[in-house]
Order: structure tokens, then sequence, then C-alpha cells
């Protein structure tokens, strides 16, 4: 379960949120009345989404690991981030070098680098390897290049027949390019939903297959995140999520604009990425929206710490800690102790990192930036799964208080009208 | 060569800035009349760097590169991001993972996280393996405790004797825990010189070391470094870099409080974190302070990008492009063309690459994000070593522009007080 505190933020809000306007935000939300409504079907997937589907994921998932030593995952956005964060989170940012029975994972086609997808062809070698295509068009550019040439790929290896067994497509229920290539190919295919967006679709097909592949327990997941639902519904605008939401903004009313994602673990570090899209992609309309930046701490302390502590004071700051370290290393004694660490021979470095956090929460707030603290058991399926519904939710109730759509992202078609102009693609 | 245009920030910037304040600023850092010009070895160091111990840098190199399959690099900071930065930039992101004659770089207690070390230990397997240990006082307490654990690691492995052949010492010249131990044992030693801080130090030993283990050509990162600060002399104010400085204070000034690092390859994500640190934690004093970010393009422009184009208008961009790629990789055609990719049959990514750059930069000046556009020939030793040397020297203005000392880094004092009270170190 999530839990919050709040004490490093209290000094600093001079009124509360105002309970009305929370309440407001957040029935819009759960009544599905507001900008967007046609994009929350996120709210209830914990408990109403394919069970059917779901079991196939994880049949996919075995037999994926059964013939393939490696996975290349192509897609972009909210196609790709959740799947990496959670990946890296669940299992290691060092996933592929770590002795596993499940195949090494490559994210392919979320962006437009050569140098990147070379390396990812070179490290797949001559090994069995499999796709999974994630684009609910199959039209975007980026992930459609990288299917093409890793299609391409699996056809001069297993032949057209045996590539087919080899692509997994996640994809609208029913229309679209990829969709139809899936059906005429006969592709294992699952869906992107209708009515959730990429930013809120890790819990669909869109990341558990892929996450599933690296042998983590999607059934766990699932409930983790069917827990934090529970605990919503029940608690309301008191639940941890919403607190979250309203402090935030009420934060950012007081000038707080950037909020800083701080971890303590450096496997949190795509689960921050994934974060930064959901909150800044959600919120960043119409001139408005709190800035979302992340550090890695206590890497971080001797690099973005001092800007932290001392800088423009426009800041406020979100830990997240899990209080059970799943390692357990301590410091080793030494005789002559000429580095002066003696003092902690014999401490667990899980018992040193929280009292780094609890120290820096301490500095950083007597240096005027406020912290709200988020705390989790440990690094477990449940956990994150819990995590991942709290921000989603409280993403949702957040738009809603700043006064925008936060499931829409009109403004990246800015670039793509331009770049499809100058490539020269037709109608442009 | 450092090539910068502000053809993206013209249009924004109600007047240019003064220059007799940029003349002043300049004058200041290079007569090294300012507050921290202690501090201000890096500006000559490109010429007059010690080069009897770049000839030792290279040869231990060369040591480490025949006994071992793996080095561990423990260090934090700016004792890390610069190295970690430049080998993932000139070798690659996945450089572990690929086929080459060099050792597996590992980074080790650059945080306090159990789980982060457990994972090095078992990457490191029973392989052969050395240690670079870079602290100019030793007692950092991240660094220190990974020490105290590899260096008990190779004690087990080859015994006392060994596994002083296998430890190498980057520490201040005479004086410190590490200094002391590293001259009793015998550690091969190198300096971090006084003159030059942390996260000014990546063209020092601090940051050689472990790049020319990874097969990098340190004489070229040099001489790029070398003309780039030759350009700077002759050009004056009018250098890019002096430019660059100007440019974002003066956007800072109209507003534009976060600036945002974009490049265009994945593999640059290390040097943006660099970036962040020596930009952040130089000007982040005194209330005072660009608010450094960083995004990762394309894939971000489907995570950041709506925020970027819609959000709160107090951004400003600095992009980075590297007009040559390495890969050539080119898009296959498809006879059905179910995705509409067949315009782009044959074209090479890095083509698309640089014309998604150029979309993306005329959308965000359109929403009001003024952008510097950064242009290298290529990812290699001298453009790298140009870059280092022109974000250094550009930072060192940008500094004194703002009215703060560039050298120093006070403010993270203030967490490290709290955590040695918390821990119960001896005098706190």
């Amino acid at each position: 379960m999530v839990n919050i505190s709040f004490e490093g933020t209290e000094s600093f809000l001079s009124r509360q949120p105002d309970k009305k306007d929370v309440q407001a935000a957040f029935d819009t939300l759960v009544n599905r009345t507001g900008a967007g409504n046609d994009f929350t079907g996120w709210i209830d997937l914990p408990e109403n989404y394919d069970k059917e589907e779901f079991a196939r994921i994880k049949q996919a998932a075995a037999r994926i690991c059964s013939d393939s030593k490696a996975l290349v995952v192509v897609g972009i956005g909210g196609s790709y981030l959740g799947a990496r964060a959670v990946i890296e989170l669940l299992r290691s940012p060092n996933y592929n070098a770590l002795p596993k029975n499940t195949p090494d994972i490559y994210f392919a086609g979320n962006g437009i680098s050569g140098d990147a997808l070379t390396d990812i062809i070179t490290m797949l070698g001559d090994r069995d390897f499999s796709v999974n295509v994630i684009s609910k068009s199959g039209t975007t550019t980026e992930p459609a290049i990288a299917f093409r040439i890793f299609k391409q790929l699996l056809e001069r290896k297993y032949g057209a027949e045996g590539a087919r067994s080899r692509i997994y497509a996640t994809t609208d229920r029913a229309r679209g390019a990829l969709k139809t290539l899936a059906d005429r190919e006969g592709y294992e295919s699952f869906v992107v939903p209708d009515d959730v967006g990429g930013r809120y679709s890790v819990l669909t097909a869109v990341g558990l297959l892929p996450i599933a592949c690296a042998g983590i327990d999607i059934d766990r997941l699932m409930q983790g995140a069917r827990d934090e639902r529970t605990e919503i519904r029940f608690r309301g605008i008191e639940s941890a999520a919403v607190q979250y939401a309203a402090t935030r903004q009420a934060l950012a009313q007081q000038g707080k604009s950037i909020e800083i994602l701080a971890a303590f673990e450096p496997a949190f570090r795509f689960m921050a990425e994934w974060w930064k899209q959901l909150y800044g992609e959600s919120e960043g309309k119409d001139g408005k929206g709190i800035f979302p930046a992340s550090v890695d701490l206590t890497p971080d302390l001797h690099s973005m710490g001092q800007y932290i502590q001392d800088g423009q004071r426009m800041l406020q700051e979100t830990f997240v800690f899990f209080s059970h370290a799943s390692a357990s290393v301590s410091v080793p004694a030494d005789e002559e102790n000429l580095d002066g660490l003696n003092y902690l021979a014999g401490r667990e470095m899980s018992y040193i990192n929280e009292k780094a956090m609890e120290a820096t929460m301490a500095a950083h707030i007597s240096g005027g930036v406020p912290v709200t603290q988020i705390r989790l058991a440990r690094i477990c399926e449940e956990e994150v799964g819990a995590l991942i519904y709290f921000f989603e939710f409280a993403c949702g109730v957040s738009g809603y208080l700043s006064g925008v759509n936060p499931f829409n992202q009109p403004g990246v078609e800015a670039y793509k009208k331009n770049m499809f102009h100058l490539l020269g693609k037709p109608g442009y």
C-alpha cells in the first residue's frame, strides 16, 4: 500500500487545499464527467480487465520464454516507458546482464537513432528472438521504422511462416494498419483499449506482455493496483493519491512550479521517466502545469543537490522510499579506519540509505523545499502495482484541479506536421 | 568544433546581452580574478596537463586491459558522471554488452543502494577485475563504503599482494585518507588536481583513466578540448561558448528559468546528466540559477513533448545534434505499405532524425520556447572533447554573469551534517 507523509509540506502551505475543489475534481474523475472522459478506462481496469486476454498474455510470455533468448519490444512513449520502468524496478536496470531464466529484453523503435537500433541488432547476435510490436495505429513513425527492420530480420532468419509465430502485436481492437497486418498474417494480437491512453496503459497488454516476459508476476502486479483502487474508493478525497494531487497543486499555486521526484534506488530511474510522461503530458497544457523533473539519490546529491538546496525556490520535492531493501549488504570493518568509516561497520546499507533520506529531507525543508514522502514496504509486484495506480489516479485528479483535460495530448501534433512536411509525406 | 546557432532565440530576446557585462564575466574567468578562482585550473588544463601522468594513465589502462575483464570504478558526483557520460557517448550506453577488446566497466560507490552494489558483484562473477577508486578525500561516504567492499573482494580473490596491483587510486596529490592508504600499499596513484573541482574534472585523471580503459583515445579527446580552448581564446566573447552563456542568462532574465538540454541520440543521456551537475551545482546558489533539465529526443516528444509545446512558458531549450551519424541504417521498402511508410523507403535514419530535429525546433519555437542549437560534426573523441570544454567554459562565464561563485558547492553540506548526526558519526 502506498503510504504518504505530508509533514514536510505543512509548514509551506499558507492554506490547505480547498476541500470543495478537491471533491469536485475527484467526482469529475470517478463519475467520468470531465474533459477526456472517453479515456478513463484505466480507473476500473484493475477490476474489469479482460481476464481471457490476461491469460493469453501469460501463455504468450511462456511461449516467448521457451522459444526465444531475446524479446525486442517495439514501441514509443506510453507503449514503451511503462514496461521498461517496471522491468528495471522489479528485476533490475541490469536485467539483461544478470543470470535468469527469461529472455533478454531490448526496447526498439522509441527513437530515430540508427546507432541505437544497430546496437540491438548486434546484441541479438544469432540468438532466437521474438518481437512485440506495440502501436495503436501502426503508423507512428519511430516504431513503424523499427518494426519494418525487425520483421525483415525475423523473416530472413525464420522464413515468413516462422516469423509470423514470433511476432506479437499489441494494437487497436479493430482498426488500423497494424491490426490489419496482424489479422492477415495471423500474429497473436492483444488490445490497446480504446478508453485507455498511452501514458495510462502500463497495466494493459501494452505493458503486461513485456513485463510478463521478464518473469514478473502480473497477477500480483494487478492485485497491487486493485488494492490501491480499493483504498482510494474507500477513502475518497482523504486517500493518499488524492491528497498527493491536492498538495502538489496547492504548492504550485504558491510558486513551487517544479516537482522533483527523488528516489533512493537507481532501479527507479525509468519509473521516474514514466512518471514524467504521465504528469508532463497530462498537465502541460494551456500554459499551465507543474514541470516534472527527477533525480536519483543519493548520487544526485553530489550533482543537482546544490541547486535543490540553494537555487531558485520554485521547487517541491516528492521522495519515493522503499522501507525494506532486497539485498542485505553491510559495511565491512577495517582495522586502520583511514577513511573514518568504522562508525558504520556492520551497518546495513539499507539503514544508511534511510538515514541519508531522512537527512536530505530535513536539509531540503530547511532550505525552503517542501518534501512529500511516499513510502512503500518493499520493491515487489504488489507495491509497484499500487504505486502505478496511485500515480495514475492522482494525475487525473491533479489535472482536473488545474483545469486541464488530463487525457489528451494535442501539443504533440505540432512537430509531427512539420516533420511530415520536411520528409515529403504525401498530404503534407 | 562546436557550432552554435541562435536563430531560434533571436525573436525571444527583447534585448541582446549587454556586451560590457559579458566581457566582464569573461575577463573575470580568464584572469582568475573572481570568486572561486582557486578552482580554475581546468581553463588551461588542455594545454598544461601533466604529460607524464597522462602517459602513465595510458599505461595503466593498457595494464588493466591486459589483466582484467572488468573494471570497477568507485566514485560519486564529478568523480563518476564525466567518465560514464563520455564512455556511453563515445562507445555506447550498451558498452558492456557489446563485443570489444576492452574490459566491462561498472560504476560503484555512487549511491547507497545495496541492490545496485550486489548487481555489480553478480555481474563480475569470477572474472579478473581491477578497481579504480576516485575520491579526493577518501572519506566521502558512498565511495568509501563501496571501496571497502570491493577491496575486500579483491583481497579474497588475489590476496593482499595481488589486490594491491589491481587498485588504482585517483586522489589528492599529497593528503587525505586515500592518498595515505595508496602510498602505504603502493597503489598506482593519479591526481585530482587541487585547482579543479569535481564537476570540472572529467579531463583530469578522474575521467581519463576509466575513459582510456574503454578503448577511447584520450589524446584525441584532449586535442578536441585544446582546439575548443584555442577557439575561445581567439574569439573571446564572440566565441560560441561565451555566446551560449550570455544567451541563456539573457533568456533567464526574461523568465525562461528552466533550460532543457535535448539531444537526438540516446547515447547522450549521461552527458546530459553530467551537464546537469555542471550547471546545477555551479549556478544553484543564493536563490538563483537556471534549473537544468534534459530530454532524450525523439523518444520524449512522446512524453515531455506535450509540456514543452504547451505547458508553462518558462522554458528555454538547447538542442545538441551530431550532423553525421555513425551507423548507416535505412528504412526498408514494403510492398503493401500498410503502415504508410514507403515515402521513407531507402531514407537513412540519420536523415529522418535530422528532419525530426528541425521539425521539433520549429514547433517549439512557435509554441514559445526559444531553442539554441549546438551542432557537432560527429560523435568522435575530438568533438566530445570540444563539447566538454565548451560547456565547462560557458558555465564559468554563465555563473559569473549571474553573480555567483561557479566553483564551490556549499549547499551540499546541509544534508551531510544531518546524515552524520543520524548515523552517530563521532563529532556530529
